[in-house]
Formats: structure tokens, C-alpha cells, sequence
């Protein structure tokens, strides 16, 4: 038997954009041999479709979709979409074959932590199913059907276990179909379930998972197959939607391609799609990797862009690292000639800042603007100040300068249609440090789920290869430049300091007691837990974040605002 | 038997004040010889903990607080709160007696449509109890569990059905503890559920309901008793904390109390509540009750001022009708000493639109300042143009001005503490007719989830009582007022048509097929629905909205942004 494993990149609700895009993969499949193509879990209406499960149409569209695949397809097929039966609605697994589909696989264990809520919309199967084609039994799982042992949450069944106890002997393989985003900890923790399963059952693993980014979402792909005892052997290059071509009696993957449109495929080189080679880091105890990281972040701005405001992105420079940072994603996501960047100073603009933010963009051939804020800052003033019987606090003023700013920003992109491209970090996003309608704003944030230390390790891992960013902007003390000397040490504890109890917070789950238990100082902890406790309402109007870590803000980071 | 039932305001993962606060209740209560008290679903935690039940020192908390409770309490007592049980998590009901607690009910159907997302959390308990206490056999059931009938979702069995049949005869009553929100629509669906259950097994249903607004979500309370073939009997006052006195031997309600602290207690008349008596209004179909609208949108003001930045709040006034709406909510809500008022022309502004602005104030007495952002708009304005080649489009222009303006009232509320109340309404949220970090901005949305059509009927009904708007303000054609001559009508369809298919398509969960054969406009139809797929990222970043619908922006309706 072989099998053609796509890595298949669905937009969401685009079922039928979805259906003709996996019409042209399987022809390319099968024009090199494969005899049965399989596609991740739910291709047909992309992941998460959420409330899109609810409209009635939906359903309709999908059974033409499935009939459009079903009279065209010249191989057999395996197919993520729902199923609705009597009511309910399953996240299923369709074989297509002999020009009619049906449901051969329902998944059981749905996933409802972190960004999932699968109990939300789906009935859960009540056991995997055995797929028997050319004399071969096949264990069909969707995704989380793996995790019995190793998700965060305790389920109460393996489905896996169940499937393999119940069966006769002699499966082939167990076949996984997954729509499991990218994290930093999650490409190790994945590794592990595949290869525990394989070894546990004596029975290869094939893993055939989404890739592309859906707003706060990234898919990394990382289709695979593992042997009882073995590493996993990847097949497919990560963050590249691609077909890699698995014979299942020589064990073997016979080719890797790319599918175009008019049989124009290619066939890749697994190796050539490395940004950067940076060495793995290790940093607060978790592996990052700033390759990965970095090739995910860029398919996150490029895909999110593809499907929302075109190509063009506006950044505002402020001198620091973290502006700096999401201008060089830009410019490997997006080309410099698509990135523009503002500089915005003020009269509380250190010279550096201004100098770097230029020596940054000629380094990468970015076109700039330097739209000082000062005179607008000084009207704004003039009319508070002519109506306002007390001058403006601090406060007051510094607020105002990150709103100015942000309006230059969003004027620009009125003006040229270019997405504004936000530049906070997590550890600023966590304590409320930072501005609403001004620095928090943009329509999509970059690296809102790196910690501040973080931004800057991903910096030097670049800067080890080559200037990516001028070395005085990672020299400069961290500072929001709203008053005359004002460092961010001012108000926030030290980065390493704070970034260690933010991750064991947020990633790590624990509460007061734990973080206390696990070293950090208490006084230092119940300030922070309380910081990042009362600007819950700040992150309830940010942007969408790009998601690498195992816990983001956003929607998977529910927490009450009262 | 003669049971307190408590109308109770928790607040969310407050424990100990919420524990403190129910001791009160209860001992207010027994002295007014109560026999047993009976509190909401999830009481002690607050409604809905979200991501809060993952935090394992909530355990901790919660059974301290139980213990607390039992050794302090005079009566016995039935009180809503998580159960962890094996390292799962039940929707629990304790029994509290003799100094001792004890798990007596889980919670069977957990809702996962809307704002709920209970199977995210919850275990599902296997079925509703029966508790017996004082020779009596009480059903005890859980909000859900009494709407297997009646929810939006098809729930495969009725627990209430299956309890009643598997008891031996003689349930004296059935017991629901609720947390339930209010919405337009749902005041009418509580009763027919109540009454078709009782009616159905010739029982009556006793029912008990959170209140208090927490964010979005307000909570209505409604207590009340239902007897067979009767209309509902509420004995609490709907939106205010209360306890009800209710005899089960008599079949009467005894006194409704209000209970404060040093026995303070108050008798309340039920009828004393109201703040206006209008006529029920019928619009687009649906039972729209401007007083109960009112006050509801009152207690969200209230109560999220409460629970965060005080009770001062900014406004900004347009002389149209939706911040005139805002400015008159927060009048009732707050007292006019806690609301400011800006007025912030520009060269567009009508001289209507300031002078209608002026007499609202006036009419109120409310604090206003008149901000021109002229001076600002021609600062930003000269420096665009002395860096850019083309001059600003027409759209980047409209976007400053309420961009700046949303600048000056957040510096208001800089400057003095007070939160800004957006005024955005739901017509023009849907068509993201509404300019980001602009009118978009504020701490709280008011009317987000009233339709264009609703504001205007809300005004109506209360200027049919006396005047609460210069009637200018509601005769006056909708316009922005960022170009010469602009009206919505250019942009938008009339707001009757608009407002039309909104409804069928939010609240009514009809798709475009649906919507066509209703007998709306096809064309309109597909434009409507395409504005309003394409402004999914605008209400991305959109205050909390005060939910007085059954499908509200926010956590009720989620689609994806791609």
C-alpha cells in the first residue's frame, strides 16, 4: 500500500476552496503511485471552525464537497470533516472509495482545555475504529484519540488501548489525523506520545497533521511515521504544506513533493527550507528553538495576512527590541519591500532610539517615515490644558503619547491598506504595562507569547548568524520613553525575575501556593499575580497573539474580569 | 418547612466574602424562622468561574469556606459549588447540617452553546437526587437540568422525567438552583419551562436564580414558585439581592427580605423596584420590555463600576441617539454626579448635534466639558502632509477624529479615575460601521447588544414617560459626522431592513439560505452577511458588551477571523 500523507493547509469554512485544493493533492498522489491519500483531521472545513458547525448550510456544503471528491478522486481516500447524525455532530473521519464516502471514524477523546472546546460543538465516538483495506487493518485516531496518557487533562478511557484489545492481532499501523497547533514544548511532548504509542503496541504510528496559520493559531504539520523503538521520522519539512509518499511494505518514505496547479509539482529537499540555522536554546528550563520559533512566527504574519488584509504591514519603531524584532519577522515573513516602519519620537526620544530605528531599517532596505508626534502631542495638550482647571498627571501624558503613535499607525494603514503590525511582548501583555488604543493596538500581535527575555534571545540567536538587529538596541536599557529617564525597571521587577514566575503561572499552571512552594519570592509573587489579575481587561482588547507557547493569551486563557 | 430563598449577588472566586455574605444571609433568615436556606448554582465561587476551577488552591479555598459555613451556620443549607471528586470536577449542590458538609446533587446537563461552557469544566453527574429532610422528598436539580425540553440543544435524556419516575410517589416539590443570565427573551422561555414542568408532573418547582451583573453577563435572579397549571409566582424582586420566606406547608410566601449587616434587614414591596412603568413594547417580533431592559443594563452598569474602577464614568456625546442612550443609563445607574460628559466637535459637527448635547446635560445635570479636537485634527493633519506624498483619503480623515476623541476621553479617565462608556450599538457593531481605537474604544460597552431600532425604542419609552432625550436628539438623521453632509444611510441599509436580518441571523442562528427564504432581500442579504463576516477582527478587540440578548457579541458568538 502507498500512502499519500498530506499535509494539508484548509482555510476555514472555505469547504468547497478546501475540497478542490485536496482534489489536485490526491491527483498529484496518485500520479506517483499512492493508492490511498490521507488528509488531517477536519481538512474539509479547516480547524476550529467553531460557531460555523452550527449554521445548517454547512452541512449541506459539505456533503457536496464530499460528493464533488467522491465522483473525481482516482484513488481512495481518508478525509477529516464532521458528521452529523440524529441531531449531534461528530468530528469524523470519511473513506472515499469507489466514487461514494462514508464515515468510517468518529473521535473520542475531544480536548477542552487551553484553546480547545471540541465537547462544545462535538459528540464524542465511542471507541476508534478498524479500517481494513488491501488486507491490511488500519487503527484510525483523530488527534487527542493519542493522548490518553500523555495530554494535561485525565481521561477515563484509551481509546487506543481499547481498539487494539478488542481487535483480532495483526494490525498494520495506527493511523493519527490531527489538527494540533504548534508550541514550543508541544514538538518534544508530541514526539513522545508517538513514540511511546509505537513502542507500548509494537506498531508503527503514521501522523498526518495540519499546517498553516489561522489567526492566533499555527500548524507546524510535522507529519510522520514512527517504529516501535525508533525516533520519529519526520516527512514532511514543518510549516510547509506538502505530500510525502509512504510505502507501507518497503517501510518507506518514497518521496516528498510539493503539488501546484497543472500536475507543476516539486519535489522538496527536507533540508532547504531552514530561515536560519541558530543553535537550540535553553532558556527558564524550556527548550527554544529560535529557528522554529522564527519559521513559525513568520508563517503565522504570512498567513494571517494572505487571508485577511493582502501583504502589506506598518510597524512602529520605537528603539527597542521588541519593535525591532517584529520588523525582522516582517521582512522574513513578508520581504522589506512590504514592510514599512514609523517612526514616531517625541520630545522624551532619546536620540539613540531614533538613530537605531534608522540604521535598523537601512540594514534591511525597509522604507521609513519619522512623523514626530510633538506637534500633535502639544494641541492635544493646548486644548486640556485651556478645559482642565488641574494640569495632566503623569499618567495622563504618558498615555496619550502611545495613542498619538497609534493613530499615526492606523492612519497610515487607512491610507495604504497595510496591516499594523503590534509589537508587545507577553511579559508587558501580563502586567498591564502598556497602553490601550496605543501600544496594545495593531491587527495582529507578533509576539505577544514571548516573554521579554525571551524577544531577546530569539534577537541574539539571529545576531549569532548575522546583524539582524543593531547591537545598540540589545545593549539599551528597556524603556517605554514616555518621561525623561523612565526605564521599565522603574515599575515592572527584572525581566528574568518576572518572565520565571509569569511562566510558571501561565504555561505551568500554578497558583499563589505553588509558586511560592516552587522558590519564588512571595511578596514578588503576590504582586505579580495581582498585576496580571487587574489588567485582564486590557488583554480582553488585544489583537490576536500568535500562539507558540502551550498557553497564549487569548482564547486560551480564560479568566473573569471581575 | 420553611425555606429562606436567597436571591444572591456572589462574586467571581471571591470565596471567603462570598462565604461571609451567605453566613449573613442565612442567620437573617433563621431569625425570621427559616428552617432551612437555599442558595444559587455555584454560589460560592461566582458565575462563570472559567479558567478559575484549574487553579488548585480553589479547592482549598472552597472547603475552608464549607467548614466555615458548618460551624456557623444556625440552619440547615443547600449551596452551590464545585465538587472535585477523583480529579474530576462536578457542578455540585452541598447539603450543609449539623456542622457537617456533604455533596447531595451533581449537576446532569451542562449547557455548551452561547456563553456557556460548562463541559469545558464540569464532569456531568449521572442523575438529579432526591434529598429528604423534615419527612419531605425534595428533587434537586440544577439550572440545565430542568431545560431538557426547552434548551436550544437537543439533550439525548430529561433527568427531571427520569428522577420522577424512578422515586417512589410523593416528591413534594422539585428544586432548581440556577444560574442563569437574563436576556430579552428569556424571562417568557423561564416561565413556559417552569409551568410545563410543574404543570406535566402535577409537582410544584421551586426556583432560586444568581443575580447581580458580573461583566457581561447580568443575572436577573426571578425567584420563584410554581405550582401546576399556574402562572409563575415570583416572590423576589427581579435585579436586586433578596431573600424570600417561602412556607411549604402554607403554599405561601411569607415576606421577601433585603438583609444587611447587624440584622439591618429591610422588608421590600415588590412593586417599590421600578423605575419607570412603560408599556411592553413589541418590536421586530420580539417581547422587548424597555423597563426591564433598563434596569438591567443599569445593574451592568453598577455593578462593573463596583467591582472595578469606582463609580465614576466619562462619556462621549455625538448628539445622536446611542450616546444619549449611555449618558441616561449611567444617569440612572450612577446619579448624575458620577457621570462627565465630553462634547468634542469638529469643523463637521453640526451645531445641532453640540447645542442637543448641551440641553442633555442640562436636562440632567451632568458635568460636561467641550473638547474641540480642531486644534488636534489640524496638528495630525499637518504633519501627515509634510510626509506623505498623497494626501489623506477620506477614510483615513474620518478615522482620526474619533480616534482622537477616543484619546482626550481616555485621558479623561487618566486623569480622574473614571471609565469610559462606550455607546457603540449592536447594527453598527455587526458592519464594523465603527472605527477602531475610536468608538470602538471604552471599559464597557452599554448598548453593544441593542440594536439600532431597540435604542430608538428604549428612548422612545421613556420619553413617553417624560423627557429623558431633547427630542431633537431622536428626530435628527443618524450621522457620524466625520465629512460633510455624512449619513449612515450612505453606508448602511435602513435600520429597519438592517435590523432584520441581524436579528434572524444572530439570535435567530439562520444562514444565508435561511435568512433568503424568510423573505428578506437576497442581495441585501449577502451584502449584510459579508460586512459581517468581514468585521469578525473590529469586535476581536471590542469592550465586554452588557448581554441583554440570547446572542450577544463576545464569548456568545465566536467565528473565526480568517
Amino acid at each position: 500500500m502507498r500512502l499519500g500523507l498530506v499535509q494539508f493547509a484548509p482555510e476555514i469554512g472555505e469547504v468547497l476552496v478546501n475540497a478542490a485544493s485536496m482534489l489536485e493533492a490526491a491527483s498529484a498522489a496518485a500520479k506517483r503511485g499512492a493508492t490511498l491519500v490521507v488528509f488531517p483531521e477536519l481538512s474539509l472545513v479547516g480547524y476550529p471552525p467553531m460557531d460555523l458547525l452550527r449554521d445548517e448550510m454547512l452541512q449541506e456544503i459539505c456533503r457536496n464537497a464530499l460528493d464533488f471528491l467522491a465522483n473525481r478522486l482516482t484513488i481512495n481516500a481518508l478525509i477529516g470533516a464532521p458528521s452529523w447524525e440524529d441531531g449531534r455532530v461528530y468530528n469524523a473521519v470519511y473513506w472515499i472509495s469507489d466514487q461514494r464516502w462514508s464515515v468510517v471514524g468518529r473521535k473520542v477523546l475531544l480536548p477542552n482545555y487551553d484553546v480547545f472546546d471540541e465537547s462544545r460543538y462535538f459528540q464524542a465516538g465511542d471507541q476508534c475504529s478498524i479500517l481494513e483495506h488491501s488486507g491490511k487493518k488500519i487503527l484510525l485516531s483523530i488527534c487527542e484519540d493519542l493522548w490518553a496518557q500523555g495530554a494535561d487533562f485525565k481521561y477515563p478511557i484509551d481509546p487506543i488501548q481499547k481498539a487494539i484489545e478488542a481487535a483480532d492481532p495483526g494490525i498494520h499501523f495506527i493511523l493519527n489525523m490531527a489538527a494540533s497547533p504548534y508550541s514550543i514544548q508541544g514538538i518534544p511532548r508530541r514526539a513522545y506520545v508517538l513514540q511511546s504509542t509505537a513502542t507500548r503496541w509494537g506498531i508503527p504510528v503514521v501522523y498526518v497533521n495540519q499546517v498553516g496559520a489561522r489567526a492566533d493559531l499555527i500548524f507546524d504539520g510535522g507529519t510522520s511515521v514512527t517504529f516501535p523503538g525508533k525516533d520519529v521520522q519526520e516527512i514532511c519539512p514543518i510549516f510547509e504544506q506538502a505530500c510525502a509518499l509512504w510505502d507501507t511494505d518497503l517501510n518507506q518514505c518514497l518521496e516528498t513533493f510539493r503539488w501546484g496547479g497543472h500536475g507543476k509539482d516539486s519535489i522538496l529537499n527536507p533540508d532547504s527550507l531552514d530561515l536560519l540555522q541558530t543553535p537550540e536554546e535553553i532558556i527558564l528550563g524550556d527548550h527554544f528553538n529560535s529557528a522554529e520559533i522564527t519559521k513559525a512566527l513568520c508563517l503565522g504574519i504570512r498567513d494571517y495576512l494572505a487571508m485577511t488584509a493582502g501583504k502589506n504591514v506598518v510597524i512602529g519603531l520605537s528603539g527597542g527590541v521588541d519593535s525591532a524584532v517584529v520588523l525582522c519577522l516582517a521582512v522574513m515573513a513578508l520581504g522589506p519591500e512590504n514592510v514599512t516602519a514609523l517612526l514616531m519620537p517625541s520630545g522624551y526620544s532619546s536620540e539613540r532610539s531614533v538613530k537605531d530605528s534608522v540604521s535598523l531599517c537601512r540594514l534591511h532596505g525597509v522604507a521609513y517615515q519619522i512623523l514626530s508626534i510633538e506637534d500633535s502631542f502639544n494641541a492635544v495638550r493646548g486644548t486640556l490644558n485651556a478645559q482642565w482647571k488641574s494640569k495632566p498627571t503623569g499618567l495622563t501624558e504618558e498615555n496619550i503619547q502611545p495613542r498619538l503613535r497609534a493613530l499615526f499607525l492606523m492612519a497610515y494603514s487607512n491610507q495604504n491598506g497595510a496591516m499594523w503590525l503590534n509589537s508587545s511582548n507577553k511579559s508587558e501583555a501580563a502586567m498591564g504595562y502598556s497602553t490601550l488604543y496605543g501600544d496594545m493596538g495593531g491587527g495582529l500581535s507578533v509576539i505577544g507569547d514571548l516573554y521579554k527575555t525571551q524577544v531577546y534571545t530569539l534577537a541574539n540567536a539571529w545576531n549569532s548568524v548575522k546583524e539582524w538587529i543593531p547591537e545598540s538596541i540589545l545593549q539599551a536599557a528597556p524603556s517605554a520613553e514616555l518621561r525623561p529617564g523612565q526605564l521599565d525597571s522603574d515599575t515592572l521587577p527584572p525581566y528574568p525575575l518576572l518572565d520565571a514566575i509569569l511562566m510558571d503561572r501561565i504555561e505551568g499552571g500554578q497558583d499563589e501556593e505553588g509558586l511560592i512552594q516552587k522558590g519564588h519570592d512571595p511578596d514578588l509573587v503576590r504582586r505579580v499575580l495581582g498585576m496580571l489579575k487587574h489588567s485582564e481587561f486590557k488583554r480582553h482588547q488585544m489583537p490576536p497573539v500568535l500562539r507558540v507557547s502551550s498557553r497564549s493569551f487569548g482564547r486560551g486563557w480564560r479568566r473573569s474580569l471581575v
